[in-house]
């Protein structure tokens, strides 16, 4: 099938210049601040944003490793396949994470419960909508062991 | 900055034909069933996948029309920002659902809940995790007094 090219509409500025210490998820590490840079092009496509208190960040993980089928995650000392876990060393490295939205200035828009790198190319924000993403009566298989432990667990480097 | 370049790990198969006439979010037709086909090469990726209940999809929207920074999106008949809605013209079209799993045989996802058109170009596929994905206290903004109206609302080929 044909490549999908994309371009980066903003980037990350973060408290987290490296991989190794960064919170896993953006649970695990709720108040951490930071911001998003977007290119002054896009700021139209903001317009009514500030009326949604959380929004989806979709990004390129751009200090993942090379991707990998079979990935021992963090919390586990088993491998998984990499579509059963969250690590960024996929074989398209997008990353997914839900920020709080605290204020926008400009083209700036301001964030809480950041779990991402410095720098990160940022692809797509989309509106945090529970109607439409949120779900119940939820079975996280492998998960399931060890997500109590999330809000101790920070990036140990194994995925650069 | 750099473009970025990815490559479909699968494709959509789906009853929805064309965007006119498919539900606009998964929960609007909660029945709907359909398959992922993972290709072959990947297999080994989705080890352990078939003990989550639900997979965070993304996909290149391959049918969406030119970008556009203001839209007038379903359920709504003022414009708003492109990234305060959910359509599919996005400056990078990649659509973002929540399906069930059903079942897994050999390389073929079978889910439900599906609002992806057929024949759609998969990018990745994440387990869903309530402790990273759920988020309570929300505010959507101008989506707030047109959500009730979700489950009755279909496609009707604006964003083609």
């Amino acid at each position: 099938m044909d490549k999908i090219v994309y371009s980066p509409i903003g980037r990350i500025i973060s408290p987290f210049k490296e991989a190794k210490g960064t919170p896993i998820q953006p649970t695990a590490e709720g108040t951490a601040r930071g911001k998003i840079e977007l290119f002054p092009e896009y700021i139209e496509g903001i317009k009514d944003l500030d009326g949604f208190s959380h929004l989806i960040l979709l990004y390129h993980f751009h200090k993942a490793g090379e991707a990998s089928l079979i990935v021992k995650p963090f919390l586990e000392n088993e491998v998984h396949g990499i579509f059963a876990v969250r690590a960024p060393s996929r074989p398209n490295p997008i990353g997914l994470s839900i920020v709080r939205l605290l204020k926008i200035e400009e083209n700036i828009l301001h964030v809480a419960d950041l779990d991402i790198l410095d720098g990160t190319p940022l692809l797509d924000i989309k509106p945090y909508v529970p109607e439409f993403d949120r779900r119940d009566n939820v079975k996280i298989g492998w998960l399931g062991k060890n997500v109590d432990k999330l809000s101790n667990t920070k990036d140990d480097g194994r995925f650069l």
